[in-house]
C-alpha cells in the first residue's frame, strides 16, 4: 500500500496549471476578505500586539552565532541552525533517562538568548541545570511509553524544559514560566517515524527555536493555560497516559539535581553506541598489554541480551554501514589504535588491512535477559595466550566521564570534520571550562568559523 | 492540587541569583564544549547547510504584509502574526468537519508566500482548494477522537494541510510534497487545554508558520520520511488512533473538492455560534413584520437537544458575558436591527432599553436528542398576536452563504473594529472578488492599515 502522504502529493501536484480550480475561486477570494478583515478586526487586541513585535523584533536581529559560521543569525534562526547541525550526526550527548538527547534541546536556544542579551556564562549555568532537571522530570514521569508509542521525546519534552531553561535565563517571572510552559506546550512535536531522515535533526532545531519562543513570547506577556501540562487537555494526557507529575516534582529543588545525579553521557565514538563498550576494551587491552593487530589472531565479543541489535553490518563496504558495524569497530581499533571520523570514510572501510581483520572478529549476544549492560571480549594472540576484558561502564557517562584530554581529542576531531583548523578551537576549548566566569558573548566569539 | 507547570515554574525562579548551581558549571561547560563541538563537526552536512539558508534567507526579508499594519514583516512572521491576529477573536471562517477554523490554518501561509513570490491569485485559489481539500479529509478520517481527547484539530491537522497548500503553491515535485508533509508531521501541535488563553491564537499563528516552513525546507531539499502519515511512528498513530487513511483518500480529485460539496462556514455575527440561527430568525421576523422592540412583549426560543450548551449567560452585564447570551443577542437584535462588534461594548450591554427586554427573552432546550440543528422562535406581540419562526440552516454556511452585502458588511465591520476606517477597504473588498485574475501583491497592498 502506497503511503499516504504519497497520496496527497500526486493528487496535490495533479494538474499543475495555473487556474485548475478557477470555478472556486470566488469561495476562495470570500474567504480571503473574511479572513483579512477579522484579522484586521484582531488587531488591536493585545496577543496580535506581541505577535507582531515578536515578528518584527525579537527575530529579526542578527545577534547570535551559527556554530562553525562567521555570520551571525537572528537568535532564532541561530538556535534552529545549530539544533540541526548538532543533532545530524547523532553524536550530541545523552541522557539515558530521557532516552534522547538533552544539551541538543536545551543549549541552542540558551546560548542563543546568552549572546542576544549579553549573559554571563553563570546564568547559562543555571538555566542549563535547571533546563536538565525538568527535561530529566518529566522523562521518568512518562518516557517509556511515550518513546515507545513512536514519540521523540528529545524534541516533545524538549520544547518545554527548553521553555523553562530560556524562562530562568531570562528572568522570568513565576506566572511567565507557567505561560511559557503552556505556550511551549502548544509547540511540542517530533516522531520518531522520522528519524532515518533530514527530519529529525530538523526536529531537534525546531524543538530549540519553540523553547525559546515560547520563553520569549510569555516575556512579551503572552499567557497560556496554567494546567498545560497535567490538565485533561494537557501534555501528559495528550502525549502520555496522563501519568501523575507530582511523584517526579516532589524532589525538586529538595534532592540533588538531575544534572549531578544522573548527569550528561558524552558519546566517545561516532557510530553506534552498542560499540562504545567494546571498543573501550580493545582500545584498553590494546594499550596495557602494546598489542598491534599483527598479534591478533580472532576477538570474540559477548554482550548482554540485545546488546547489539543495531549492529546489522558484519562485513561493512561504506562507511555509513560501518558505524552499525562490531567487525569493523574493532578492527579499526586494533590497527589505528583509535576510533574517529576519519575511520568512517570509504576509503578506510575498504582497507585491504581491515578486510582483513574483520572476518576474525565475531560476536554474539548472551541469552539471559538482563538490563544492565555489558560487553565481553575475548582475544586470541597469534602465540595462543588469550586476553580477557569485560566492561560494564561505558566511558562519557556520569559515573566515568571522559577526561579532559579524551573531550579535547573529540572537540579537535569534530573541528576537523566540520573542515576547521583543530588548532583555532584552543581558545575556545579552554575558556569555555570556565563557563561560569566568561560572558557568553565572549566567549562563542572564540568558536572559529567561516 | 497545583498544577505541575507551577510547580516547575516555583522551582526555575526559585533562588535566582546568578551562580546558584556554580558547583555544576564544568559540567555544562563540557556539554557545551561537547555540543558545539559536534555541530561544527555536522556544519558541512547537507541539512545543516539548508537549516542556515532558511534561517538566514527566507525568513529574513520583509516582503510579506501584516494584515491591517503597514510595515512588511518576513513571510514566516507574517504568516505568525496573520494567524495570531485572525484567530483571537473567533471570529474567523469554520468547517464543520474539521472542527475547527480552515482559512486560519491555510490563508495566512498562502498569502504570505504568493506575496514574497509575487505569484498570481488563480494560483493562491488552486492552493486553497487543495490545501482545504486535506485538511477536511484528514479530519474525516480522524478528529472526533482526535477533538474529543483535547487536540486543537485546526493547528494539528492544520499544519499538514498548509504544508500542503503551500508546497502546491510553490510547485513542489511529488516527492518534495511528500518530505513538507513530513516535515509538517514533526510541528505538528495545539490543545484545546489552551483554550480561553492567548495561546490558542498563539497556536493558529505557529500552524500557519510551520506549515509555510515545511514547504520551504522541503523546496530547499530537506527530506522526511515517506509514510510520517500512516506509518507506524506516524500522525494517525500518536495523533489519532492510527485510523485508515485510504478510504477517505479514495476520491481525490475525483470527487468534487470538499470547498464546493462541504465548503466554508463564514461566520455572521461576533459572538457564540449557538446564538446565529436565533439571530437570523429575529432579524428576519423584523424586517418581514415592520417590529420595533416597543411591540414586542416577550420571546421564546426553543434549540435541539443541547444546542444551547455554551450560552451560559441570560442577564450578562459585561460585553464579554454578552457574547455568550441568547436574552441579550435577541434584545440587541430587537432593539439595533443588527447585531456587530458595537454591540459587545459594555456600554451597549448596560442600556436600560436592553436590560428592560433581556427578562422578557426565555429559552428552552428540546429534549429529544438530534443531530442536526434547529431554532424555534416564539413572538409574543403587544396586541396578542404570536409569531413563529423555526431556523435550520445557518446562513454563511455552504447551503446558505452570506450575500455580498452581508460579507461586506461584516468586512466593513472588521475595519472599523481594528480602528480602521471603513471606506479605505473598499477596494480591496472588490478587487479580492477577482482573486483569479489579480497578483496576490498587489491585491494585499489594498488592505488598509496604520
Amino acid at each position: 500500500m502506497i503511503a499516504a502522504a504519497l497520496t496527497i502529493a500526486r493528487y496535490a501536484t495533479a494538474h499543475p496549471a495555473t487556474g485548475t480550480y478557477a470555478h472556486l475561486s470566488l469561495e476562495v477570494a470570500r474567504a480571503l476578505i473574511d479572513t483579512v478583515g477579522v484579522a484586521v478586526a484582531g488587531r488591536l487586541e493585545p496577543v496580535s500586539a506581541i505577535a507582531l513585535k515578536y515578528g518584527a523584533g525579537a527575530g529579526a536581529t542578527a545577534t547570535a552565532q551559527a556554530w562553525g559560521r562567521r555570520d551571525p543569525l537572528p537568535p532564532q534562526a541561530a538556535a534552529f541552525y545549530n539544533g540541526v547541525a548538532g543533532h545530524v550526526l547523532d553524536y550530541d550527548d545523552v541522557s539515558s533517562p530521557l532516552r534522547g538527547h538533552p544539551s541538543i534541546a536545551l543549549l541552542p536556544p540558551l546560548v542563543a538568548l546568552a549572546q542576544a542579551r549579553d549573559l554571563p556564562g553563570a546564568q547559562l549555568v543555571d538555566a542549563y541545570v535547571v533546563g536538565f532537571e525538568i527535561l530529566v522530570k518529566l522523562a521518568r514521569a512518562m518516557v517509556h511509553e511515550h518513546y515507545a508509542k513512536g514519540w521523540h521525546a528529545t524534541t516533545t519534552l524538549g520544547t518545554v524544559a527548553a521553555a523553562v531553561a530560556c524562562a530562568r535565563l531570562l528572568g522570568l517571572s513565576e506566572m511567565q514560566t507557567v505561560h511559557a510552559i503552556g505556550i511551549a506546550v502548544g509547540q511540542a512535536a517530533g516522531t520518531r517515524g522520522n528519524f532515518g531522515t533530514m527530519a529529525k535533526s530538523f526536529q531537534a532545531g525546531h524543538c530549540a527555536a519553540s523553547g525559546l519562543r515560547a520563553a520569549l513570547l510569555a516575556e512579551l506577556g503572552m499567557d497560556a493555560a496554567i494546567d498545560a501540562l497535567d490538565g485533561s487537555q494537557g501534555f501528559m494526557r495528550l502525549y502520555g497516559q496522563h501519568e501523575p507529575l507530582a511523584p517526579v516534582l516532589a524532589g525538586l529543588g529538595i534532592e540533588p539535581p538531575e544534572l549531578a545525579s544522573s548527569g550528561i553521557e558524552i558519546k566517545k565514538y561516532p557510530l553506534c553506541y552498542a560499540t562504545h563498550r567494546s571498543l573501550d576494551g580493545i582500545l584498553d587491552l590494546r594499550r596495557e598489554h602494546g598489542l598491534t593487530a599483527q598479534d591478533v589472531e580472532a576477538v570474540h565479543i559477548v554482550s548482554n541480551h540485545r546488546g547489539m541489535v543495531p549492529l546489522i553490518h558484519d562485513r561493512p563496504a561504506t562507511g555509513l554501514e560501518a558505524k552499525f558495524s562490531m567487525p569493523y569497530a574493532i578492527s579499526a581499533a586494533l590497527l589505528d589504535g583509535k576510533i574517529n571520523f576519519a575511520s568512517f570514510k570509504d576509503e578506510a572501510v575498504q582497507r585491504p588491512a581491515i578486510q582483513d581483520l574483520m572476518p576474525r572478529i565475531t560476536r554474539h549476544e548472551d541469552e539471559q535477559p538482563t538490563t544492565a549492560r555489558w560487553n565481553r571480549l575475548l582475544v586470541r594472540l597469534r602465540g595462543g595466550q588469550i586476553l580477557e576484558k569485560e566492561v560494564r561502564q561505558l566511558r562519557g557517562s556520569n559515573d566515568l566521564p571522559l577526561s579532559e584530554d579524551a573531550l579535547r581529542e573529540k572537540w579537535r576531531d569534530c573541528l576537523q570534520h566540520g573542515g576547521l583548523r583543530p588548532a583555532d578551537g584552543e581558545a575556545f576549548f579552554a575558556q569555555a571550562l570556565r563557563l561560569e566566569r566568561m560572558p557568553v558573548r565572549a566567549l562563542m566569539a572564540l568558536v572559529p568559523g567561516d
